[in-house]
């Protein structure tokens, strides 16, 4: 089992190759694998796989998804537990670039199939990149569907206005007057936020934002399910469309600090958002195949016998 | 750059295959090795080479330690940031592991060095051992050198008495008269503790741990300077020193549940401990030549610019 690790403004993922889609990517070896101790460690896997193959191994169903081609690369990302999600904003660039330095994609400009549908992606900048890329995707349309607030820190936290926007997810975000850096450094986002279920009845991720200056925002962003990630690809979009819109200003290109970097999302006038950001690839190896049947096997789950809460 | 990935009770290491020591080990690039998601993540790094060549380098001053040969394997132990340490009882079952199944070690019972002189390993158990291993390792002289107490759980946390032990470094052990396992999950070893600073001038390892019964006991750690972690090597010999002197014996073998799994110690009659465990390795590969000088230039810092406190 071949890999190659690689991050997006530190939101890193195990790449596995698997053209024709014969790995059996069960949710315990995906956990396994992502364990940041006892295996290799990621936030998640991206199965690298001809969309057609999946399909005909049974993993996408109940077939290609829009604007996929059977020939086309399908990025099949697990999360670390092991789920399955539709797409992930910082995951397609390290994707993309993947498919580039490994010479199976020689053009600039390319569809990469998710379960969200087929997004193009342009490799930005020269060709030179094994280690560093710039990337940028499409995300599809960002939009927003009503203002809100949102309680920070607990019960007795800090109650924020926020707008809700619809990136494929939900989002609210709130762009907070005079918020600084240092400011924005000392809020507690760790604690799960209070939110209007009636809007966000499938939970929400939320998005604290400094105000728009010199074309650039800051931000921090707490997933939902998840807690404080150091990026969230469609949270950075969300935080530019609303820090725009903050401006009365619809259109724009939005550079986006998070904690672990920066990218910039241009939200078009067609109410359309890309996302151009960073990649970087790491290091390539094979996974040890007794390892693997190790992992798979009962003595996993004995071994990971835990005395007390332990460190994260 | 060739590196394996393995681990100990969940206390996990690259191996730096270096037989020669021509790696520049700079702080940076370990630093940047182990970050978990910028890099390819670990809690230490065991560079692997021959003792004399270490000296040769420049490397090991003023020269080999006690109980090391210039054609022993040397451990060259660094932590996360990039520090030297001396030696480590989880790191130094993996590199055993390591220098048998990489076929550098055909002998089941060898001498590793380590900054703190050499370490006589046993390999335990069949060689079949790809992915898994049990190894022995001595650990030296463990002494007792005082009663104490600790804080633990900050100002209003609770107060406990302890054994202050020597493993080679400083550890104070608090076992707890009838605290069971969900009693030790539940407390807070997470603040740092609170302890006496006239005893314990270069500060102190932390360990709360469960009477001895049925030869066992499960226990937590606060390393100084970490907080707390999933494993200690001299902590979990100091837990087995302090539980067997509970009971008033001062000799014995002790099972030790620690967060990422179980050892064994024995304390001999003569005072010397042998603590043996599991070693895991996970994979093996390359680091990108060109990602190696990415982190080692100008630009990895500036990538690393953060926007509040993130996501550890």
């Amino acid at each position: 089992m071949d890999f190659v690790k690689g991050h997006g403004t530190e939101n890193d993922f195990l790449v596995l190759p698997d053209d024709d889609g014969r790995i059996d990517l069960a949710p315990a070896t995906v956990s396994a694998l992502c364990d940041r101790r006892r295996g290799l460690g990621a936030d998640g896997v991206l199965r690298v796989a001809r969309a057609g193959a999946l399909v005909a191994a049974g993993v996408l169903t109940p077939g290609l998804p829009d604007g996929v081609g059977e020939h086309d690369w399908f990025m099949d990302y697990r999360n670390a537990d092991g789920s399955v999600a539709e797409m992930c904003g910082n995951g397609v660039r390290v994707f993309a670039h993947y498919l580039c330095a490994s010479g199976r994609e020689e053009r600039d400009a390319f569809v990469v199939g998710t379960r969200a549908g087929g997004r193009a992606v342009t490799m930005v900048g020269a060709r030179d990149f094994a280690a560093q890329a710039r990337v940028s995707v499409e995300m599809g349309p960002v939009t927003g569907f009503g203002e809100s607030s949102v309680n920070l820190g607990g019960a007795g936290g800090m109650r924020l206005p926020g707008l809700a926007v619809d990136v494929g997810n939900p989002h609210l975000v709130s762009v907070v007057t005079g918020l600084d850096d240092a400011g924005l450094a000392a809020l507690d986002i760790a604690s799960v936020p209070a939110f209007d279920a009636a809007l966000f009845p499938d939970g929400v991720n939320v998005e604290v934002v400094t105000p728009l200056r010199g074309g650039a925002v800051a931000m921090r962003v707490h997933e939902r399910g998840v807690g404080e990630t150091r990026s969230c690809g469609t949270g950075t979009v969300a935080a530019a469309f609303a820090a725009l819109r903050a401006e009365d200003r619809s259109a724009g290109t939005v550079e986006v600090a998070v904690p672990g970097g920066a990218v910039t999302v241009t939200v078009g006038t067609d109410g359309r958002a890309v996302l151009e950001g960073p990649s970087v690839l790491v290091a390539s190896g094979t996974v040890d195949d007794r390892w693997w049947r190790y992992a798979a096997s009962a003595a996993w789950p004995v071994a990971a016998r835990r005395v007390g809460a332990g460190a994260a």
